[in-house]
């Protein structure tokens, strides 16, 4: 760091398990993608494509050597998977992420209906070609799915062979964990983690309030998701306790 | 394509008359245009200089220049005219589109009194030097033109040489063809289409909301403007049925 | 400028004591930097490293040359001021200073408390090592100083060494001078400006609505705070009566 301050949280570093920002690129350019790894490549986990901007992205394999040659593992969003599913072409999702290089995949139904024993036959069979993050949740605000389901849910996506679950709220942050006011639904997350490890889990927290919510409730190395590209910095500092809404909590607590 | 994805709706390609996206510049750098474009050079068709940022903008030569060398058409917003027209100084803007090398000029009212035969004279009369884009609709929230007026309005300005008509609603999204809360007046749409070729009109879009519902509206090839630099990729994604938004319209839909 | 308009409002040229623009960096990278130069070195006064973010960035020193080579001074957000404060590590904070060779310096008392007989202490000692700027009010939504207390507190820190005074309202604009809403507390402005003088106070408003009222409340050569960076330009087209929002103030009225 630049200079020393006393008592900053400690963050566990990289490569680490938990403690992970998920940035999300949703269009960048290569010299964007640049200028992104030279201020937060210490602070960026892994990177997703939102849903199926890589579709039309140019310079895809260019633009995914940058992030490879930072360290940075990239996946496509969950949206582009259901894009592939919904049109029954499986088979070209997979030769796709071989094309690629991918390392991760992500597995998702929000938008579309998919029984929960095909879903996790596809992490299961996933699972075996790259690393795999599950997500619950819809992206249909009319879809609110009770706390016990979501448990079960990630439960067992995670038993399938899911590294990572993932709780769903969009890039603006107003559906599934959250309500359309961008409110976390706390008592659903509280829930949660009653029953699955806080470090299995990566909160997709876009909006500041939602972010500086998870670090007061479960520290500093909070998995957290979505997170704007120039947003890292800030939550960075959000979870150090080095901007005025964590401020004082890290002064007056221990926290992990 | 990075892949083949089956039944994604046709676009029409680049140069082209419809399916058009207007991205709204203002006050990139050089090197955020050449960024842009190397991104997003497929999906623009025109960019519009916000209001008058380009009197104010260094280097308006250099940046115009490398629009112009990935041909793509650039234009001053309509406040720009209604600032020279106020002060009394047409000639002075003509000039100004000659030294810049213009090939497109936007006519409106949207900050000024101007009567409507007077405004179609202007278009009359720049339509000879340029290609004339006109607007129609009010930048004061408390101006609400009935839906008559602006089908009355948007056939006079097509007749006196306009190329295209545009409904306003600034860089917020929130007057004009929109309430305050940046919800579509609907009807107010509906019944302009019964009149003017969808075509011809140039709907001002901000925010992701109103584009989701124009193209569920409109299809894929709607003509969308005031569209952020770095929301032209994702709204690429909207109009192919590619973001969650859209993702089960096309799939239900036979749509232009 | 790119062209001739007539009767537009007269800015101040740099270097001003007012008529100052106040440009927030949370993290831009090295070439961001750059790029802002580039287009807006003219309208920039002084650029603030929001909050502490200058804690975790890397290349600072690289960075800080960046704007010290376009003349534009830099200093770090108040919250880090008081993060050294709260450590007790005020000597670090003057060693910091020194060793990045920071030519300003911000006191605040956002986020801690702090006898404001020692706050004024510290802008007397800081003042002799740099130029402070001094900031009044909380980031707390629900503190709220009374316009008599804001008026002894800003005239006491001016008598206390400081260059200017900073009217609190975060990045977001919703606190301090202006109502969770956004909403400016015109009130409280309109008070504070019957005993300090307009050159003295820079206001933060990083809305485009607040950028606004200041604007036709002060004139062209406001004092504003807190502008993201690519707001710089459409601030400078709002100064100068050149966007919808600000176009028919200047016409109809002489302001300084």
């Amino acid at each position: 760091m630049n200079y020393q301050l006393n008592n900053i949280p400690e963050r566990v570093v990289k490569p680490r398990d938990y403690g992970l920002t998920m940035a999300m690129d949703k269009g960048l350019s290569v010299r964007e993608v640049e200028d992104l790894i030279s201020t937060s490549s210490d602070y960026i986990d892994i990177v997703k494509l939102g849903w199926a901007t890589s579709y039309v992205t140019p310079n895809l394999d260019q633009k995914l050597k940058v992030y490879r040659d930072a360290g940075i593992p990239v996946y496509f969003g969950g949206t582009l998977f259901e894009a592939f599913i919904i049109r029954n072409q499986f088979d070209d999702y997979r030769r796709a992420l071989d094309r690629f290089g991918m390392e991760l995949a992500e597995v998702s139904d929000g938008s579309i209906d998919l029984p929960h024993d095909e879903k996790c036959e596809y992490i299961r069979q996933l699972a075996q070609q790259v690393t795999v993050l599950s997500e619950v949740g819809s992206k249909d605000v009319e879809k609110i799915i009770p706390p016990y389901k979501w448990i079960g849910l990630m439960q067992t996506e995670l038993d399938a062979g899911a590294w990572k679950v993932i709780g769903e709220a969009r890039e603006s942050g107003n559906v599934g964990l959250f309500r359309s006011s961008g409110e976390v639904r706390s008592g659903l997350v509280e829930e949660i983690l009653t029953k699955i490890p806080f470090e299995k889990i990566i909160w997709e927290a876009p909006q500041k309030e939602q972010q500086v919510w998870f670090v007061k409730l479960l520290g500093a190395n909070v998995n957290l998701g979505n997170i704007s590209p120039h947003e890292v910095i800030p939550l960075e500092t959000v979870r150090l306790g080095l901007r005025g809404d964590t401020f004082s909590h890290f002064l007056n607590n221990n926290h992990k």
